[in-house]
């Protein structure tokens, strides 16, 4: 089924949406927010599909579901980490701001906690204050877990995983460098995020999800201007439940978890760390790759950060060419506008 | 007025708490959780207040409160942002682990967002995996804010401070070096923290509270040894309007939104960075500094980091010596028990 949260109060009003995003249905005899389904799935989680599979048949009174009314399916939540599970990106973008690659790269996840109480619906202003912080987009995939107790190993964890979607990480690129320097990691250089209009349970994915990689090309376009659309399982180094472990290994986790995948990122296949989509290559899911890239081939980088205006837009379609979760697009913003 | 969560459900059942901690009232009829009397507080705040006076008059029907019933007063919060105002702790804490203190560390605030959806109540164990981990404490004050928009300044943050209270903010020391030489900050080494029976609003610290900082020795204990007694105003390079700013610069804070202090540390009066309370110095709020301090006098550290089954104490005491947040006692425990 696939989940969405209309624009409501702080935490949004669940609805049941149609797998072609066409019709919605009202969930509040269920469940009035998503947090609260999340917090008691077991109970809830067979009549929702029962209420998709009466809006599947026209057999539920229904309204046309319009993706600019979404919140994000979580307006809040209580936790949102996200890792890093793509090395080429990781060792691009340390390329690029001229930080070494971590010896444990490949064994030991990277990830840190964002800010998750005030989430950006799909088609909200992205607010900045200045263009000079050097604004960034990251096209990542997202899951949302279940409770998960402490020590919970990545078994448990690809079995609690209950939906799947997509983020726009937004990213101060010009803040990073100082910011990491203090030893703390990410804090004024990651702002709030934006997600999907709908999240969907892995049983929409079909043989796409494998239990934990989502293995279908991301797409990310800049201004009408595809950037990229790098293939999100094959060079997932790690795994959905390899980054949940990682996660769960000191703390326990709160129904709602998010957990973000990291920037999509494919190497060349002529073994480049990456081509644009304007000659053949998969492009990329953030300009920083981009950037890094023109860097290594031109000796600087040439396409510029996001100005106020730019609009970001993120979607992932299935093998027939529809739509997943509908599509993130954010118009880059002066902040107090 | 003194608010408290009880055990109940995932976010705990809202009371109102006499000043001297001994009664208590339902305040459902009010707002059934704290994170609901937040989300709503210009409404609310008024009739908790006559709640708390009725109370205060015996005119309010009451029972017994009693400490160890209690929840985190948030249970699960949407964000917590722990910085490090204490400079000489910072500076301290960093030469034991072989770290260069940044260059702006005194215009510029360190702070980490932590796990806090599954927040500890203040007589909760502590549940650690392994004592290799290096299990320490944190002694803070934190205070919880109102809505916050982006870009807020120093002056505003003060203004929407809703609360004040205590945490002991667990750290594993020895997975911190690893963590931070990655370079996305704390995970793994800042599981879960534990948070005082009672969260009150400012004016109840009387002159104590200076709208930024409040001024009072806070109190930590391993296993009934004191271990520091550092006044809490005094030291404090960054007030909460500072910190609260500083996380506001590039994303607005949510109702309900913990902040920390960082740990509680004084210079001694000598000049050295710290003197044991047992030479009639002011001690330590983390056995860190304790440690750091015996390694620049005897070459070598010589108290232990905490072991299962060590019960840590934090408290603090108005001027007349009466406990103004109840006390937080945690005891180490294996992960699993």
């Amino acid at each position: 089924m696939k989940l969405a949260s209309l624009k409501a109060g702080r935490d949004g009003r669940l609805v049941v949406v149609s797998r072609d995003l066409t019709r919605a249905t009202d969930a509040q005899a269920i469940a009035p927010t998503l947090q609260a389904a999340l917090d008691d799935w077991e109970r809830v989680a067979g009549p929702l599909a029962d209420l998709a599979e009466s809006l599947a048949h026209g057999a539920a009174p229904s309204f046309r579901f319009h993706e600019h009314e979404c919140a994000a399916p979580l307006p809040r939540a209580f936790q949102w980490l996200d890792g890093s599970a793509y090395v080429n990106h990781v060792e691009l973008v340390r390329k690029a701001r001229g930080a070494e690659l971590p010896s444990r790269f490949r064994t030991d996840p990277l990830m840190y906690q964002g800010t998750s109480d005030s989430n950006l619906g799909p088609r909200d202003p992205v607010p900045v204050a200045s263009e000079e912080f050097g604004i960034d987009c990251e096209a990542e995939i997202v899951v949302v877990t279940g409770a998960m107790p402490l020590g919970a190993d990545a078994a448990a964890a690809r079995a609690a995983i209950r939906l799947v979607g997509l983020v726009n990480d937004v990213s101060l690129r010009n803040l990073i460098p100082d910011e990491l320097a203090k030893g703390f990691g990410f804090l004024n250089s990651k702002p709030p995020s934006a997600f999907s209009p709908v999240f969907v349970t892995p049983d929409e994915l079909g043989d796409a999800w494998d239990g934990g990689r989502l293995h279908l090309p991301l797409l990310t376009a800049i201004n009408g201007r595809m950037l990229g659309c790098p293939e999100a399982g094959e060079e997932m180094t790690f795994d959905f439940g390899a980054l949940i472990a990682h996660a769960a290994r000191t703390r326990p986790l709160g129904p709602g978890t998010i957990i973000g995948s990291g920037t999509v990122s494919n190497r060349d296949p002529d073994g480049s760390p990456g081509r644009p989509v304007a000659e053949g290559g998969r492009g990329y899911s953030c300009i920083a790759e981009q950037r890094m890239v023109e860097t290594i081939r031109y000796g600087a980088a040439r396409t510029p950060f996001l100005k106020f205006g730019d609009v970001v837009r993120i979607e992932m379609k299935d093998r027939k060419g529809h739509t997943i979760f509908g599509a993130i697009e954010n118009r880059i913003e002066p902040a107090g506008m």
